[in-house]
């Protein structure tokens, strides 16, 4: 009989709690699958006093992470405390500098310290796995790093933040703003006091950087990562895109270009038909596109106490079985440097909302602007407010909305600024890009 | 240096001759991820002769795959014959039983001898991996397996068979009739000249088998399937279930209920906005309900192939990673005889298309008939055809939609075998199941 694998848990929130409970009730089925037991021996978290729901009588109660992660009684390090910086990330230093396995949640240490922490999981022979980093429940680290193994991988694009889906679904459904879907969010939890961090993409961008390394081979570069949020999406955006047969979705999106890897999070019209298009509310989803093979798209609960925990405790399994997999899916030597393709040279379909003076020529001099630029237009549709009549020489202001064939970013940013320049249009020009499936 | 996994491979049909493809052309891929080289030492197919397209230059050729399964320069044996019967099983056996690990994508065998061939693998040491088995290469099994490890489940279901979903589809979409669909299928190929395994469900219900021993820890019986195929499905059928909100999709379902695990196969209604209705055409899809979590749907391309290489690759990788999973995700003392919950406890609610009598008192006598089994109706349509106003004592049969709240099955078929003896209906009454997300 193997000796039963002795975990140490830093963090006993909601994900940590639960984690405990799992090893408990799970035992037995997880000791068969594992072929060995698995224990919870030492933990840590702030607060000692705190009821939490499960029994941690004969587990030790450890005061330093930093101690915990060196403890001789622990095998397994399971990280819950969350942040890129301290004490989480020298806790998981030390824990692989002395051999030891990690299993964490964390993101945002992955998307910031990932490479240096699988070289010291590398040259100490432990695993460091974070499935739970990136949906959750949601197995896509593992069909990336094993279930993919041999397939070249062109993209991989998702709904990775349940926070800018809800609002964005709020706001389709019930033709609502931003703002007031923001504030819903935050009354039911879904976001923070502080929702920068979510809406403005960074959230998903950590996620995505930990993807874009496991699908395409190369160091995670939470840097090479473009950011756009969603606070600029208006409800007639979401009602334009609907006419038109799209959706609007935060997507993170990592794309082998001619020009390199391009990695990106903004708001993205999607095809209302494709798999991507049918999520809503705080579900997450990522699709992988593999080469010669159609799209495999994993759909589920992106967070949450329960969910995560059921992807850390899998982790924990593969450790108790003995699985080394490379971190990120091969050695660290085989990984290249992230060559960030830039953004100007994304090539693709935009959607391109204007509000044009009402005045003679306008509508000749934004032509003439995306001519210049070698844009061609799919489809425009201008809609007086209201349904009214044009209002001859009345400057009130008329809303456009273009439809890009594929063409170029740069392109697509100087037409607009010269178009600003005309003075042919009042408020800045809304761009949305779009992904086809 | 490890020295590299040598590969024996029986069948060099388009997934054969795909396997040995990637195989080459992303060998540095592989090796990375695995640790190891992986090579094609031998191979044996029917004819030697056949153009495929790969270079078998310096692979050696063997006539009988049992002498290729027991091959001793063979470390993995890829059976890739398909078929439950030999050669398949006995050079599975032969594999297995002198101590090398198998990858195999056959559906058939698994269900039929995969508690047999499991328990080889677990007496020599061998791994027996089948990724390819179902769901090509939606990572289903891996998830069920090691993704999901410490989580209990409490249904599994999906749609299995991309020609059914692809019929379904076509019908829904252009108001077509079984027979024009299955016609087109086959001239596409996306059937077979003789379409009964599809259509009739048994695909789905080897795949099932297999999926619900993964969930539920009991042993593989493809013989406690409840199985009903897509012919009796008429285009009103989903018509009216468009209108109640509703698609129709043959569903694999493996639940755990009070009575056991139910495991059944049959045209189900879903509701439209579950990620399941989403899938269209040839497309796969499958759901996972864990315990405390919302439902995981994997999606992506059921057959193919480029797909089903690309699984199969992905576990010649796990079986040179030196992954030894328990083919069945436990020890086979572990796993538990299926106890085939009856279909007659089915509890559900049901669709049912009657078409009744046009004569007095037809209304009540089916109402009678369903109160007596204390079946409780949500909703009931009574469309005259053509919209035709009722025809008095002229004896045209008018169609009648109900829809029961959760029920159980036998009410349900006592109720309907009642109105048949009544004689107040003409022609078998059309019966399908809700399954609610």
């Amino acid at each position: 009989m193997v000796a039963p694998l002795k975990l140490g848990i830093a963090g006993l929130g909601t994900v940590g709690a639960e984690v405990v409970r799992l090893i408990e009730t799970q035992a037995r089925v997880l000791a068969g699958r594992s072929g060995r037991g698995i224990r919870v021996v030492a933990v840590t978290a702030r607060s000692k006093a705190k009821k939490r729901g499960v029994d941690l009588r004969g587990v030790e109660w450890v005061k330093d992470p930093l101690a915990l992660a060196t403890h001789p009684e622990v095998d397994c390090f399971v990280e819950l405390m969350g942040g890129a910086g301290d004490p989480a990330l020298s806790a998981v230093e030390a824990a692989l500098g002395s051999g030891k396995s990690v299993v964490t949640a964390n993101k945002a240490l992955l998307a910031k310290h990932g490479i240096k922490l699988a070289k010291a999981a590398e040259k100490h022979g432990g695993a460091l796995n974070f499935e739970a980093a990136v949906g959750a429940a949601i197995p896509v680290i593992k069909t990336l790093r094993e279930g993919l193994a041999g397939t070249g991988i062109n993209r991989v694009y998702g709904i990775l933040n349940g926070t800018c889906n809800y609002i964005l679904t709020r706001m389709e459904q019930e033709g609502l703003s931003f703002a007031e879907c923001l504030k819903d969010a935050q009354r039911l939890g879904y976001a923070e006091a502080n929702p920068s961090f979510d809406v403005d993409g960074h959230d998903t961008a950590q996620k995505l950087a930990i993807l874009a390394s496991l699908a395409f081979g190369t160091k995670v570069a939470q840097s090479a990562v473009y950011v756009e949020g969603i606070s600029s999406i208006a409800p007639e955006d979401l009602r334009a895109a609907a006419d038109l047969g799209y959706r609007v979705k935060l997507l993170g999106v990592a794309v082998r270009t001619a020009t390199g890897i391009e990695q990106r999070v903004h708001p993205t019209m999607v095809p209302k038909s494709s798999s991507i298009a049918q999520v809503m509310g705080v579900t997450n989803a990522v699709t992988i596109d593999g080469e010669g093979i159609p799209p495999i798209t994993l759909v589920g609960p992106g967070a949450g106490g329960a969910a995560t925990a059921s992807a850390v405790v899998a982790d924990i399994a593969d450790v108790a079985r003995g699985i080394r997999a490379n971190p990120f899916g091969r050695p660290i030597a085989q990984l290249r440097d992230t060559r960030k393709a830039p953004m100007e040279r994304h090539e693709g379909g935009y959607y391109i909302r204007l509000l044009a003076r009402d005045l003679p020529g306008t509508a000749a001099t934004i032509a003439t602007r995306l001519a210049e630029q070698k844009i061609s237009i799919e489809s425009i549709v201008q809609r007086h407010p209201n349904g009214a009549a044009p209002s001859g020489g009345k400057a009130v202001p008329v809303p456009v909305i273009l439809i890009t064939y594929a063409t170029h970013e740069d392109g697509v940013r100087r037409a607009l600024a010269a178009v600003q320049r005309d003075k042919v249009i009042t408020g800045r020009p809304q761009v949305i890009r779009i992904e086809k499936n």
